[in-house]
């Protein structure tokens, strides 16, 4: 935790809950993360989950203290959707069932909690400290398991009049495509999301067990991550530019026909995907509207720090 | 015009240029429509249709002036893309070139115009005077010879930073689909607009010479327009009923798309198809998510020439 020791006045605790990993850090006023630490998410439970949060979160409080930094309040990003800043109601993938998130960790903690859904807190970091400050309109895109939204409006975050709208990744993008969990089918993220480019380069590698695709899946298709038919394009893989382009292709689709609705100034790409850096909007390029503007967070991996430590901030604007 | 000689205090003439009939009326302060005229749009030239209306809008002005009623100012709503309410850029139908509507029929009439687009008209009068009356957030979705919307969020009628957001349209639906001049493929209305159900029915009926359509359309498919296959299910066609199912689910997935996004309270349908009636509600209802409500305009063919109406109080709003 040696970075926070240059801290001075007050700071926020960011808390970014993931289905992989969850990310803590201290956040000062100039948006800048310290003492960043990553653990795995204990999906147990979300009393076992909230438990490592709480220790992690109290280590951080009383090195705080000790250093004379005054913490004033905690922000919690979480997936899943949530009532009133205080409880999630349900996750796709956290078992969360009505869970008080703020309540328990507030009693553990002495500190008030405010509590956003992921995608909302990715909205409002890129808002305040990243793409965004300097525009009206934009979306922020989560491309991962799925494909999540934050949606800006005349420097407001979206959220429709019952807290559901901006589900950006659940349109009709296949008209004969197969049925979603949402209640429609052939939705966009089926076609955009990482889950789906692993899913497209697990079958082209499956069916041609020539390419430097499957040799790099060491013969195993299942080996096969988000990275991987990059790495193989790189090294020269036709097969697998294919499918990259083919799922580039898919991709630009949506976000032009969100542009279609929204005309956002700028779209902020974020997620799993992103890792991969600049060839990502640098493919997508060709394939957008020439309107369209797409760039990746220049925010990284804290963004979801950052964000959650905004909610206050949102809240009160 | 014997209608309008029951009118007190001052009114307003509403212009709704379509394109194939132009409607000219008299809105009085509670939103009826008096003096309803009809005429074809002149389409040969700007000219020519903007000096039939100046007649018409100069005949009810004298009509009024006679009976001592006075006018307020004149509204237009006009297809195309308007530039602050007082150019028409361009439009599909009509060969707008940045043409001056709002001027030409000021210095006619001595009146003041005010112009907007007709997919924004119809959103505002089913919002001060249709089936928005009571609510924040609605979609107006205008399905004629393509698919137009008005959206609404928390009353205000939204249309991006650019004016140029709201094309529910036009996100592809299809990603397998033909181009659309829109600069998209797939799109929603190449699937759900009057234009492709009439398409559709007639490569259906030229398929099955059997069939009740097919006579009906006295053995030309050409002679098929929007209420031809309604009404040869009506007599029992199960061919027809075919084509009209296959056209409300796709209807329908625009709908459910769009409601992922937005969480209107209510969709509101409007243009050809809704001549129909509430058929297409009720053959709609089964393929909508449960938590989407959506009816027909409650004002029919006068929600044009109401909408009108209504730009100087949206614009002051």
């Amino acid at each position: 935790m040696r970075d926070s020791q240059t801290l001075k006045g007050s700071v926020v605790i960011g808390v970014d809950i993931g289905g992989t990993n969850i990310d803590i850090g201290v956040v000062d006023k100039s948006f800048t993360v310290h003492s960043h630490t990553r653990f795995k998410t204990d999906k147990t439970s979300p009393q076992k989950m909230l438990g490592d949060i709480c220790s992690s979160v109290s280590r951080l409080l009383k090195h705080l203290d000790e250093t004379g930094v005054s913490c004033e309040y905690i922000g919690v990003g979480s997936p899943g959707r949530t009532s009133d800043n205080r409880t999630i109601i349900r996750a796709g993938n956290i078992p969360y069932k009505n869970t008080p998130v703020a309540e328990i960790i507030e009693n553990f903690t002495n500190k008030e909690v405010y509590l956003d859904n992921d995608a909302s807190c990715a909205l409002y970091a890129e808002k305040h400290a990243g793409a965004g400050k300097n525009v009206s309109d934009m979306i922020v895109m989560t491309i991962g398991t799925g494909i999540g939204g934050g949606i800006m409006i005349n420097r407001k975050s979206y959220h429709g009049h019952n807290n559901r709208a901006g589900e950006i990744g659940h349109f009709i993008m296949d008209k004969n495509g197969p049925p979603c969990p949402c209640g429609l089918y052939g939705c966009f993220e089926k076609y955009a999301s990482v889950t789906a480019f692993v899913e497209a380069a697990r079958k082209e590698a499956e069916a041609r067990p020539e390419s430097l695709l499957f040799e790099l899946a060491g013969g195993n298709p299942e080996n096969i991550g988000g990275r991987t038919p990059f790495k193989a394009m790189y090294a020269g893989c036709e097969v697998s530019k294919g499918i990259i382009e083919k799922y580039i292709k898919n991709l630009a689709g949506g976000i032009n026909s969100l542009n279609k609705i929204f005309q956002p100034q700028i779209f902020v790409l974020t997620g799993g995907l992103t890792n991969e850096g600049e060839i990502i909007t640098s493919m997508l390029k060709p394939h957008l509207l020439p309107e369209v503007t797409a760039v990746l967070s220049p925010l990284g991996g804290k963004a979801g720090i950052v964000g959650a430590s905004l909610i206050k901030k949102e809240r009160e604007e």
